[in-house]
């Protein structure tokens, strides 16, 4: 009769039908955040509204230092302050991050977690250093297969008390296309604490669960890693009882900027008669965006938008303009990107589990006024 | 025949018994966001922690120059740029801003809307130019009732379509205690987009829905002001016929930072047994804090909490403290605020229609793990 984890941790679960949300998912939405909308005008989202997604608390770490130990198998385990860190030679990427679960509380039956509608998001520019310098100097062993990433972040998921840990093969944390830092700056500043301060991985092209934040341990094993967010979250399964298969990279998503006004409530797009530019961004972790297709018939016909020039910034979204003549009644806006590999965007529904990896195309419905 | 705002923006509502968190509610959820309690731990919150709510679009307004007019009844009427505004002396003031809504999303019958729990909260430093200066250098007219504030942002609410404007009567935009501020910078950067930049009011000690955003107008008027957000909503009212009356000044209320770690899914908080520190903060917009009181079982037994020194902030919360040592199993913590001219947290819920000035007791759950 004693008192153990169980009894305020279950395990995943599906809504049932016709089931809105439930408290625990409005104390997860009311403590995360997405990107609104309209800051998809920001080439680099100003600080406090990219998405923000933590699985437990936002780690206190004013005042003392933090220590990033490397070890496992590697010829020379290192304990790291971040002064030291600073002191190699820096690395500024601008990547777009997007929550695995992006997209969850649209599906139908709903995978009940984090209520994501479609605005887990943001692009900043990270700085740190290259993960394989720190492995490079630490020197990998033959024998070494994934390399596990620890945060200070602790709580307790389905009954399992757990830091934070994730890893990635260890030709992806060696690898130089993506090149994977260890940041300690966004766009130029100390990173936020819920960004991770002080230090955090950037993974670039991949889900936000692989970019470990408050990152405080790198350990490199002989093994492949089972910890619980490798193993157990983030697999995309259709039952319970499948291995699964592991959520990765990003796969391609247009968004549009909310054209015109809202409603406080309904959230509903207002527009007048007339030319009503449209404009959004669109992002792949597989391959560059290489079109975007917009529909304003609720996707009956497509016309490809303008793209703006990718400036060189492989794993930031880019730009996208359409011109639209709205004229009085209800329309609905999608966009579609496609990238250069030949990944789109859906339009039906894709469903697992967990909700993880879903882009099926924006429904955007808007109301064009009478002028009277 | 035609197409209408009202198509798409209805009247304000009470959710049915029994009904749980919808889409529109989700929609506010994922944009706007609450503080996550761990900061409370920050005497200043850090940027993006700190609560945010926009009832419509967050303007975007870069590039192009900012204008301030100062108008209605004044004998000197004036537009300024944001660089004549930081020509004025400037004014740093620490405080602790509060939505009217918040803690709706617990009331029994909620109230449809922003969908609070207990977060919206934040704590900033402003830097700005007393409102008074301004007015002063513009001459107010003998006869003046109210300010008006005007911003740039602009939507629907309950078929109304509007910019977003409050007014202060006279006397307090007047005031020195509050001295009210229009704001250009917070903790020492300029405002970020959805705190209103490039500028916004800020009264001290007043809900959220006072600190107008964006401001672009200031306009003294001889008559009462009638806009939307002053006598539609942000009213107290138990039926919706009533006049009401206005929302104006922060309830007292304390928060605690939740104590131990959490589970993902259901929030619950887990300790071990043993000596739990217990900390939080506490504020009231009437008068200073006075004192914390604080339960480990449920409400039914108070003792005093230690408060630390105001340090001079008036406007700000204040940090308390309190020693708890946690035995195995479920306990409910706690803490009550109090000011100095006596008012307090209610211990069964005040409602009204709107939910506002709502500042309940806040109950946290703990489960204390056995030891094994």
């Amino acid at each position: 009769m004693g008192h153990h984890l169980d009894e305020v941790s279950g395990p995943a679960r599906v809504a049932a039908p016709g089931e809105d949300i439930g408290r625990q998912e409005l104390a997860l939405a009311a403590r995360n955040h997405g990107l609104p909308l309209e800051a998809l005008r920001h080439d680099i989202t100003p600080p406090g509204l990219h998405y923000v997604m933590t699985h437990y608390d936002i780690p206190y770490a004013e005042g003392s230092p933090w220590r990033l130990s490397i070890g496992g198998r590697v010829r020379r385990p290192r304990v790291l302050g971040t002064a030291e860190l600073t002191s190699f030679p820096a690395v500024t990427q601008r990547v777009t991050m997007e929550c695995a679960g992006n997209g969850r509380a649209l599906l139908t039956p709903r995978p009940v977690s984090q209520p994501w509608l479609v605005e887990a998001v943001g692009t900043a520019e990270w700085t740190g250093v290259p993960l394989r310098t720190l492995l490079a100097e630490a020197g990998v062993g033959a024998d070494a297969v994934d390399v596990v990433f620890t945060g200070a972040d602790h709580g307790v998921e389905r009954g399992v008390e757990q830091d934070y840990q994730r890893s990635l093969p260890v030709a992806a944390a060696l690898g130089e296309d993506p090149e994977v830092l260890v940041a300690y700056a966004m766009n130029g500043a100390p990173l936020p604490p819920q960004h991770g301060f002080p230090l955090r991985l950037v993974v670039p092209g991949w889900y936000g669960m692989a970019h470990v934040k408050w990152l405080r341990g790198i350990t490199v094993i002989d093994i492949p890693f089972e910890g619980f967010q490798q193993v157990a979250a983030y697999r995309l399964r259709q039952d319970a009882g499948e291995v699964g298969e592991p959520v990765t990279r990003i796969a391609p998503r247009a968004l549009l900027v909310p054209p015109g006004f809202p409603d406080f409530m309904s959230r509903s797009r207002v527009v007048r008669e007339g030319a009503v530019p449209l404009e959004g961004r669109a992002w792949s972790g597989w391959a560059p965006v290489s079109g975007v297709e917009v529909s304003t018939d609720g996707g009956r016909e497509w016309r490809e938008a303008a793209l703006d020039p990718a400036g060189g910034h492989r794993w930031a979204w880019r730009r996208w303009h359409f011109a639209w003549t709205a004229t009085p009644g209800r329309h609905t806006l999608s966009a579609r990107a496609t990238d250069a590999e030949g990944n789109t965007q859906p339009l039906r529904q894709p469903w697992n589990r967990g909700g993880f990896a879903n882009n099926l195309v924006q429904d955007v419905p808007v109301l064009c006024v009478d002028q009277d």
